[in-house]
């Protein structure tokens, strides 16, 4: 049994459950290492405290979850077969009542959880296996780490071809074609989240997307990028110069800098994800662009780009060996320009390392 | 108030439901405009049988709402606040005391069904939002048809960048880069689904993705792909010949293509889905291979390519003016080739017309 699935029964256990409902698919991966997008159709994880798991998917996916190497039992159903019935009958056939289910209630919608009653009317739900799974998640294994690490590859490639692509004239959303038709010709098939590609004034909204802006000389360009490898996510963000640009955005850059490298380099464990925040936020503050600087410092990373460690002001979480999380300080003047410089790390035994190794360098490509 | 709010209004109104709660990003678009993935952040449509609904969405996408056109009420949330309790608040500020509530059982996680009822614990759900929708949008207006028809161009020009990429040794995945690419040049920057492209033997898995497979001469190759046209989606499947191919795979596609022209003729009101589905069945069964078509004939498509009416054995459903669907047989032979034809209607008074118009007489490229 992996180390994900026995922590999963250890937790089981701990919370004297009766089984463990695991619905979202992307959690099934971490706990079985197959991954489906089931649409409207039912796939589910059911793990108990003293029994082997078993893995409940659309029949059509069997051959699937085989091939991923899953060794205990899988059952299927057929699109006229009411799912929910099969669960029902596959768990009594392990456990005759079970009465105590540990469900993930960020994940599963409410007409799911009314079939699930329907099977056992006596179910109580007194822990939420979405609590845990994001505890679990805060740490990465070994291997998990290595392929956030190549991961972290593919984005600096991807920024390779990013910069490749600058040229006056050239759109926003060009440049993100060209991004993601290089990755795809290397065989990375999806990106981690939309690549966002911003120049000018366009990267002062750090809530925007490529638009139809075509490049031209003496702007900043902001690159924000990642690609999922095998289940395993990179994030990284570049901003760098299109010819000359202004005094201001020169000072903007090296301050956002500033604030980036002497957050990353005073991460170790045991600082808290408040204190890197404010570190960054300081020095943005005290160059005079604090009200410019409008998000957190950063978001954990792993088999999504929006987990847990939050790195953020209030957040008194201490930092340990294993968490991997984005350290992602920007400036922002509406109509002028913005900017943003982002590394992922995972914290070591002393310190932290980059997943990407793009330089941060000002950089100014003509 | 716009066509599709008002059907929402009403169905309050016949439900005698004090309030509908919409959740799902794509539904809170079909009826608002406003679009956005919110990830782990709270978007709710708030909608009343005799008062003006309101949108709550994340502080920073405020502008976004308005920018999208809408003209009622939109309230706001920092990150540190608790969503559902200024939700309640709000609510409260129109109806003092609401028990009835429709909310969308297909999408609400447990975690925010539970924050909902914590602000109301007289709450009942009497009525399933989810059904209502899916009901809706089983019939489109012109507007939602004309943005299709678009999405349908997209998806003709996507099919001639991937034919125009046929080439010895190159891959599977190549061919998807190349089709990919070739849209976000054209500003086309979400696909409604992965780019599905299968050589020879690969087609033969229905559920199967783009590989490293090289391209060779003699072997069919299947493309099945579709473009996002703000929010509302193309699908369609086309099988060409890389060069000449064996009588047994050219037999399958005509009888494939026979089965897929004589079910999309048969499209008119009053027929049933399932009717449909055996009329293109039959032509397969009568060839000899019925066994290789293991999956129901067509979809409905819209907001998503996964909707209502499903066209398929046992679903009884008329067919009427404004539903749109998929009419797309397949011919599975494993370790043989796979033969699979799509094109998406809409139903017109009389019949149908297709979303997508490149050939699909047998054809090879060299």
């Amino acid at each position: 049994m992996n180390q994900h699935l026995q922590a999963l029964q250890q937790w089981l256990n701990e919370q004297q459950l009766d089984l463990g409902f695991i619905s979202n698919p992307v959690d099934i991966n971490y706990f079985t290492g197959f991954y489906s997008d089931p649409e409207e159709r039912v796939t589910a994880l059911v793990a108990f405290p003293d029994h082997e798991p078993f893995l409940f998917v659309p029949a059509l996916s069997i051959e699937a979850v085989k091939l991923a190497g899953w060794t205990y039992d899988v059952f299927g159903y057929l699109d006229h077969e009411n799912p929910f019935q099969l669960i029902g009958d596959h768990i009594k056939a392990i456990t005759a009542n079970p009465i105590r289910f540990g469900i993930e209630k960020d994940d599963l919608p409410v007409v799911r959880y009314e079939a699930l009653l329907s099977q056992f009317p006596q179910a109580t739900f007194p822990a939420d296996a979405s609590r845990f799974i994001e505890g679990q998640k805060l740490f990465k294994t070994d291997d998990e780490i290595a392929l956030m690490v190549e991961a972290g590859k593919q984005a600096d490639a991807a920024f390779a071809a990013g910069f490749a692509a600058i040229k006056t004239g050239v759109t926003e959303q060009e440049v993100v074609a060209e991004i993601e038709y290089a990755m795809m010709k290397q065989g990375v098939m999806h990106m981690s989240f939309d690549t966002i590609v911003q120049a000018g004034q366009d990267a002062a909204n750090p809530h925007g997307g490529p638009e139809k802006t075509a490049l031209k000389p003496g702007e900043l360009i902001l690159f924000d990028l990642g690609t999922n490898n095998k289940g395993y996510m990179s994030d990284a963000t570049r901003t760098v110069a299109f010819g000359q640009v202004d005094a201001k955005s020169k000072e903007i850059y090296e301050v956002c800098l500033e604030a980036q490298l002497t957050a990353q380099a005073a991460i170790k464990p045991g600082i808290t994800a408040a204190s890197l925040d404010k570190i960054a936020r300081d020095v943005i503050t005290k160059a005079g662009y604090g009200e410019y600087f409008n998000h957190r410092l950063g978001h954990g990373i792993g088999t999504s780009t929006h987990e847990y460690p939050s790195i953020m002001e209030g957040n008194d979480m201490e930092i340990q060996p294993g968490m991997c999380f984005s350290i992602e300080p920007g400036i922002y003047i509406p109509g002028v320009a913005g900017v943003r410089i982002e590394d992922c790390v995972h914290v070591t035994d002393t310190g932290s390392e980059a997943f990407t190794h793009t330089s941060k360098d000002f950089t100014i490509f003509n």
